[in-house]
């Protein structure tokens, strides 16, 4: 591609208006991991027979919590920062918005709009759209916390991470309001993909501020976009979800102990094939004295 | 009733003062509700023999739990609106009556305070006050989130409910500072009449200062307290729950998708019939061979 | 010790600054604190063979969970009072204090650091640091909150509380970060001693503002710190973990309706006898009849 060609791509993406078509794709997708989230906790009920779903049976729980994950990364920051968590839904253009995909999602006649959005190509391009709309937020995220707290780089990025990957930290208040409750899984112990995908976007962005990338904005906007939109293709089409778990576990092999754990595995080797000898002549002696007895 | 001496009536009811004979009654009901939401967890722990009160073995949590309920409203809108979450605590007068009222209800000699607003005729009165003090809160709720946010319905209506039945979404926190944490039931999975009518109020409220009620002030108010002290009145006295039930269901059925499972349900019928006869057929045929062998 | 020289150690201790021993000594004891309570929760789980540390498998869980120990007071304080509960994050001096501590807590060479810090004379001098620390807490939480609040004692003690003893009250938040839920244990619930003379330190601190101690500052300050550094020593040595336990049972025999309880227990003492007597009347009985029958 001819870089100018390039650029200009970049600044039309850089200007991207979020809504409908992005924030709509944004919906459709936490409107379905609401109600996929949900399913496996009916079946712990052990509730026999056709399972009616749970958006039908508890139609304001599945709203709220849709609702929540929706807006999970303004409710958040707003928390952190201080500022009324109910923001978010004085904006009633973009809670109409939620409410008709909720609604299209869990009660569309034959569940059909649930079946396209599942459909791979649609869900390939609704996924595309997410992910634009993850980068936008990022950025976005980023420039808000910067504008309150110029030099706090660590507020900026959690900001920036937040924004981009709240839907993960919001799960376990939003599967409260369903009444489901698994403490052993939360986000920041077992961080997904995305989340970790928002933490590196904010740090390249904090870095751009901080004038550390001499390259025009909208490139690195649009790198972003386009690191975010191919990993998660590759991870629908693929299968592939984390690919920084290699870079992690040399991070944690180097700094978190991985080093000295070897050395003492090392160590006590040794003394492990100290202690086998030692076995062998002791079960030898006890053949010995067997023998003697007979 | 002639329509002045009932106009007269209502601008009365308007302008009471909660403090101190409706606040009282709203406290006595709270501090009631934790007692005896606490009984049930203990019966759980299994502890055999005379069975101690909790709040006699764990008197700060029992304090702070009837505090939390019975300032609830106030505190989770403050945390929505993002206002100081503790000002509730603030009013030493409030306080102070609501610790008394927490003492006698739990400590009183022979339990006198309690069993006396357990006693029919005074728990009628104790409701009668303190629906009169809810509608209270719902208008003042709504006044206040509509004059944070003048356009914002979603927000307005959301604060005048949390406003008149916050104890119900503040039960999960509350219960977790008693050590009972029960995550499969909350006020959204399964909200109570006290929700749903305080949600209506909101909305009669709102469309009050929307000017789409042509109704004098005083008379949408009183109205609106009659409406709670009748239900509340028929809930103790006949057992009736929760009349909202037979308009939900209707809702249900028609944009929930009931009509959907309906036409479903209709389908997968002919096809169950077909399946019958088909049953029918090969257990005939099984029998025929049965017979031949024979 | 002379009076003078006593008023002159009173004065250093009142104007000792924090920054780094007496913080490091808090994020010392809260990283341990973090790190032993993580371990039980894994004995639970049941693995088998050798353990890895949990800072190992987890590290952001773990450092997120550390830090919200760590600035726990200052966390909940914002919280209550409406304030960004990001704000001590913007700190970058104490964060990064706070997370070289971590690391070297979870993740030195032989674990040479916990151990040092593990041991006696270490463990005993980290205290009296911490103590120290805790007091000084304590007094800037209550001048915070009296400039907020001046006239709200209640505001003003609870806010001096969670300053000096935020770490218990954040456990069950910082333990569900950790992937561990235990509902039926909280600080409210069974209040450490930490937290006790936190808020008796709060008390004597907002007397002193409202001038009902006529007392020097720094020799209420320096009392203050000789209190928590004394017990806390008696408690590590001599295993006293709660000296306020005899009042409190004093307190609740006396108003927590302890004198009711005996009151009941002796008039079911005398029924008790009365049923005794039956209950022999009875065997006598049947003895008598048995011997008929013979």
């Amino acid at each position: 591609m001819d870089p100018q060609t390039y650029m200009d791509v970049a600044t039309v993406v850089t200007k991207l208006k979020m809504y409908p078509y992005f924030d709509i794709a944004h919906y459709i997708l936490m409107c379905i991991s609401v109600r996929e989230d949900v399913q496996p906790a009916q079946a712990q009920a052990g509730s026999s027979g056709p399972v009616q779903p749970f958006a039908r049976k508890h139609p304001l729980s599945s709203w709220l919590s849709s609702m929540l994950i929706c807006f999970a990364g303004s409710i958040l920051a707003n928390f952190l920062l201080g500022e009324p968590v109910i923001t978010p839904f004085k904006d009633h253009q973009s809670i109409i918005t939620a409410t008709a995909v909720w609604y299209l999602i869990n009660f569309s006649p034959f569940d059909l709009v649930y079946k396209i959005c599942k459909f791979l190509p649609f869900k390939l391009a609704i996924c595309v759209l997410k992910e634009t709309q993850r980068a936008h937020k990022v950025y976005h995220g980023v420039l808000v916390a910067a504008k309150l707290y110029p030099s706090a780089y660590l507020i900026i990025v959690a900001v920036g991470t937040i924004k981009g990957a709240g839907s993960g930290l919001m799960k376990n208040i939003d599967r409260l309001i369903r009444g489901v409750w698994i403490p052993g899984s939360n986000e920041i112990l077992q961080p997904t993909f995305a989340t970790k995908a928002s933490l590196v976007a904010s740090i390249i962005f904090l870095c751009e501020r901080l004038n550390l990338i001499a390259v025009p904005h909208p490139l690195i906007y649009f790198g972003v976009v386009l690191f975010f939109v191919y990993f998660k293709i590759s991870s629908v089409i693929l299968g592939i979800h984390d690919p920084f778990v290699p870079l992690e576990n040399l991070f944690c092999a180097i700094f978190m102990g991985g080093m000295w754990d070897a050395l003492r595995r090392a160590t006590s080797k040794e003394t492990a094939k100290e202690d086998e000898s030692k076995d062998l002549r002791n079960d030898a002696m006890k053949l010995k004295e067997e023998k003697k007895k007979d």
